[in-house]
């Protein structure tokens, strides 16, 4: 089984086949590693390289233990101790990375589109770990996954997204997965944070949390990102707490069972209640748990090109 | 053989059969590591995150040749990429890394209490690798470990701890296990730098070196935090290293091969001189060694809570 | 085999035998690790410690896959997060990595030397990875072994080295290499980067890149320290660009079939223009590949020195 391509960079070129094997192969992993022998050796003597040109723990250290899980060797590439200091272009930096034999290479990026200039120029398997506002689609499967693995089925789910989509890679490859699914997704948060195309992907826009909320079978919480807030170009954290924190009054309005997710790391209190956070409904952790699953299963489909040993 | 606990919090909470069947149990892993076959099998398909949040080496990458050796798979978390900086909390970065499937998690945090927090709601093991002025259990095995090894006992041991005790988390683990093993021990250094209720403990109090280290089998220097001098709470370096520095002409006051510990790393010529750091009766490289031994008995000797796959 | 030896801290002490035997060596480990099969047990159970004073990603990665493919375990010793920042002295962190068994030290410092320090008071394997201006012998080597298995010989050969050799480690190694294995020398640059005392090794010295370039068979480009360019003791970046670039038009003046190398990583446009570092004559990607194949025949070559197991 395989998906019949060497790089993952974005959840908008699979297709519904592509998605539902993906979700077929996810399970056994899980089933794998939450037993007691979790470690296979399927990618022995594989190298998988993390290149993250921005900060994170959860993605980096997720992917690593998927790698580890499946006997590769694994190489941190930390940005601000690299060579990427002294000036090296991404594609040189890629192709010496490349030259060490780097089977796959994962790649977080403030630039959209890295990972993809990177593709078009390795042999290497390249899999996108966030590229700027674009997509990050392992994230996006194992928000997938998880649904799944809850409600069984994807198609006809209300899927509601809360928060600063604009800026969002989640919800873009959120939005890809579900809506090939047949999931009805809509968004709701400030005006300013709503791209103004949004609709023509399907998706239904509410500026009213009162008013996304009612029905929904899952809220997925975008985080929002505090750092941002000194450019002003937002509502108030207070004013934004007031409108659009997820809170158990909102949830009541929900389906009941409705499911909540966050792809963390959540800043409670903000754009999410710290009850809600805890509740029974928060599937949180297990999407944790899930991208581990999701990861391993994209490093052993993912189809890499042979190499000529003798050329490169 | 088991602790039969899931975590190690501290020296004080462990009694004098848990001790000992620590102390019992180092021998083998020395002998192993320190032979031609470094490696066994006991962890394999084990994961073991280092969370740490005030920067090391030794003690980290201690506990990394020590899973390594166990077969383990480690995850280093560094706090300055991580979501940690995104102001996630303790409790959640924790749920993660146990979403994660971490077996272990050996976390260093500047807030005394840290680890318990931890290890009460995740069912990862925990180990404290230094918490505020708390304690550093790890360290304190060590040296009582290193203690045992030389003098082949420790009850009735006349031990001496030099320096700032009152911001030492390695001195408070090693008065709790050497006070349950039955040695008797004495601090030194100035008055503001001695907790006022450690008499309580059963510890005879010195402000004066030269009294305090007569007829001491073993001296326990403590690393002076030239860091905290800024501080103006302290002597000065010049009054320290006049009163409180550990000199050939000290030694001869302490009995025959005493034996002259230090927990790293050393400032020479200030808490500690040269010659004495390089005196047969150092055994700080020793301490080292036994180090790792020690962490490769903690990881399995602590009994990981059984985890319910389905539900986490 | 082995180079009876148990330390690499520059080529300038390895004689023609030695060389010779590395560059034999080189083949069976890039033909193993290059095909489907790249793990060997060769390793297992040693323990691999790189302590990089100064920022690198290329060398200290292609150590950490070279000591992984032969199964060692590696532990990075990140400099900024240690106790180097805490003031222990080098010797004081070199014994205690070797109090935790590290059987290999792969140091890098901005401090020549240092590495000498290491190999006279330690036990184990010490590998200088670039200390200073001095050397950085295993990047010597896999110029040496690239050129070796492109042009099948080294003696006789013509060889220039373009760029800053003042500062220059890899200018430094490669001297020493090609010199003793029959290659003519010749460096070219601004007369105030050139070592007013190298034509005592035998190097021609030219301050016209075009004069130079006359009939070599390899031209190895260093690259130019930009942010040393702050300091004024050089040319302009412009100037140097004017008269040290190697350009298209410049490699016609060298034999047909010239090889162009670089350690990496370029400032293309700088030192080296864009389509000269990607014409078929550019081996640049493949040095890097060598450098992993290289780096595994060290590992393997040097003789650990048998340690006492009780006593340290």
């Amino acid at each position: 089984m395989s998906l019949n391509r060497k790089d993952l960079l974005g959840l908008e070129h699979l297709d519904k086949k592509d998605l539902q094997m993906i979700l077929d192969s996810v399970g056994p992993f899980k089933s794998l590693f939450t037993r007691s022998v979790k470690k296979v050796p399927t990618l022995v003597g594989k190298t998988v390289v993390t290149l993250f040109y921005e900060p994170s723990t959860r993605t980096r250290n997720s992917f690593e233990i998927a790698a580890k899980r499946l006997s590769a060797d694994v190489v941190n590439v930390a940005v601000n101790t690299s060579s990427v200091v002294k000036g090296e272009s991404l594609i040189d930096t890629g192709k010496t990375l490349e030259a060490m034999k780097a089977d796959y290479l994962i790649i977080r990026h403030s630039l959209a589109g890295a990972p993809d200039i990177l593709a078009r120029n390795l042999n290497s398997s390249i899999i996108n770990a966030g590229d700027g506002f674009h997509e990050h689609p392992t994230q996006g499967l194992l928000d997938l996954y998880t649904i799944y693995e809850k409600k069984k089925k994807i198609k006809g789910l209300k899927v509601l997204l809360v928060g600063d989509i604009l800026h969002s890679r989640v919800a873009k490859s959120n939005i890809w997965a579900l809506t090939k699914m047949g999931a009805e997704i809509a968004v709701v948060g400030p005006p300013t944070l709503i791209p103004s195309d949004i609709e023509d992907l399907g998706v239904k826009v509410y500026y009213d949390l009162n008013e996304a909320i009612k029905k929904v079978d899952v809220v997925n919480i975008l985080r929002i990102q505090l750092e941002r807030q000194q450019e002003n170009l937002f509502p108030s954290v207070h004013e934004y707490v007031e409108l659009y924190q997820v809170t158990k009054e909102r949830l009541a309005i929900a389906k009941p069972g409705v499911l909540i997710m966050h792809p963390g790391p959540m800043n409670r209190g903000i754009e999410i209640s710290s009850d809600v956070a805890d509740s029974p409904n928060a599937v949180i952790n297990e999407q944790v748990t899930n991208g581990i699953a999701v990861r391993m299963a994209v490093l052993c489909l993912l189809k890499p090109k042979r190499k000529n040993a003798s050329s490169d």
